[in-house]
């Protein structure tokens, strides 16, 4: 019971697992005794990722309550994106780039949130605050962590931070950022092997606005309508989700990676807010959003606004 | 409406203001116009450190969004705690060294919380990572917000990290922390034109534990009975509050600056936790708290684990 878990979100992305694992090597190297954790199975493209610098999938946990009383949460704040049972336990630190919500202590603790692109930017500065340097190999996921999330610093939530850092642990890598980041966008843009239910719930995140509850879910594609086509079968799913959840709202955005937009498929009782919360016209329960890259920056916000 | 301002929590104390205008001149020299404002009245341990250190108390603002339409929390995040009319103003960043509660944002925001003994220990790392001089007069401000915080670093909420930065701070402002510190709580223990009312609100806070709500004053006294003499008359003045507030319990600590103990007032219909929460007797509303000085650490997670 004394090592203390390190955990991403769940449905965790390529941040979440790099932030993970970067951080508790930090921790360690500070001296205390962290373990990278994930709360669910890692995607193709942190696969690429671990696969490219070697290391092995960190230890899924779903009960971080039996094996843990104290954890560090990287990439997230919001209880509802955590362990089931984080309730259960202390959290003692929290370094995250996301909106703060559905987060309260009885203590005080060590809470550092950016609004930067990527959790792995700040992670690089605590290494330098510590004056710890950065091994090649947890520098290349690192690197990943800032690609994925800002889709190869094309994401309106990139930040001048983001390209420096991301710079900076290319060249402690030894990778060229464009071709490898290029590559790991590929990886993850790989729907081949993912069911209809992999692709509404692998990158998914609820989300609370008063009193309503909505779940927005992302895959980034290359090519859109080799998902869209499939749309009945995905309403389906996604029809499923919002009874199982009581959702007011469920959110599916396929991201053209390649030109930089969205087109979203939008169920559920305030679906109707879409239309003026984005300014765009909803067809066949269909939206087109140019330009739209970002859950957080140009998704999560505008719908948390029309609900309020 | 351009000017972004700076503000501590209600019922100010020293921290509040010194962080407030410390970190305002850093974010002044960083670029941005900010300016150090405070919600309540200025006590007299600030007063004996603005008038050592030469500066004018904080402007008086009570309406923050008719001033600005963004603001920087320091010394603080509770929503409560804050100006009124918080949530008509976005929170651009948040320095802390409190637990997280009541604090929630639509969108990503820089938010630095760490568990030290006082907000400016955290601000003079941020002096250092962004390259900006602490000047003499802000560092005399500094130094008095941690020994009032730690009073005189004997509170068990004190770190090394404060002492450090007490002492380099020490040096910057060319005082000496010791007999400047002691003349600092000497200033702020002197009651003799404080009223009844002063006692109980100037530095009170008000806090939620699930559904209940609770209030904790404190005040530093160097003759506690000066003050306990007055019970009755304080009694009723608590009573009031409740009833005005709807709280479950009004705790009034006087805490002794030479000895490092307690005594406290307890009121309200939840008062019957005291006992068993701080295994003390509590006889005629009144309980011995020995070497309990801080309200962060020592009361505040105690009643609210107790009313959970």
């Amino acid at each position: 019971m004394s090592n203390v878990l390190v955990l991403g979100h769940k449905n965790p992305d390529t941040d979440s697992i790099c932030s993970a694992i970067s951080y508790a090597y930090l921790k360690n190297e500070m001296g205390m005794v962290a373990e990278p954790i994930r709360l669910g199975e890692v995607n193709n493209e942190t696969i690429f990722a671990l696969e490219t610098f070697k290391f092995d999938h960190p230890r899924l946990v779903t009960q971080v309550s039996k094996e843990a009383s104290q954890v560090i949460l990287v990439d997230h704040n919001e209880r509802q994106q955590s362990a089931e049972d984080i309730n259960e336990v202390q959290v003692i630190e929290v370094v995250d780039h996301h909106r703060i919500a559905n987060f309260e202590t009885t203590d005080p603790l060590y809470f550092r949130a950016e609004p930067v692109g990527c959790t792995t930017t700040i992670i690089l500065k605590l290494f330098k605050e510590n004056g710890i340097e950065v091994p090649p190999n947890i520098a290349g996921l690192m690197l990943s962590a800032i690609i994925s999330d800002s889709l190869l610093f094309k994401s309106p939530t990139c930040t001048k931070q983001d390209v420096d850092a991301a710079a900076e642990l290319a060249e402690i890598a030894g990778v060229d950022a464009q071709s490898y980041g290029l590559d790991l966008l590929k990886a993850g843009a790989d729907l081949s092997n993912k069911t209809l239910e992999d692709l509404i719930s692998l990158d998914s995140k609820e989300f609370e606005a008063g009193d309503r509850r909505f779940e927005v879910a992302q895959v980034n594609a290359i090519d859109v309508e080799e998902v869209m086509i499939r749309q009945k079968e995905l309403e389906v799913l996604m029809a499923n989700t919002i009874a199982a959840k009581d959702l007011d709202l469920f959110v599916f955005a396929v991201t053209d990676i390649l030109n930089n937009n969205s087109v979203a498929i939008v169920l559920g009782e305030r679906s109707g807010i879409i239309e003026s919360a984005f300014k765009s016209s909803v067809v066949d329960n269909r939206v087109l959003l140019p330009g739209v890259v970002s859950r957080k920056k140009q998704i999560v916000p505008v719908i948390t606004e029309a609900l309020s």
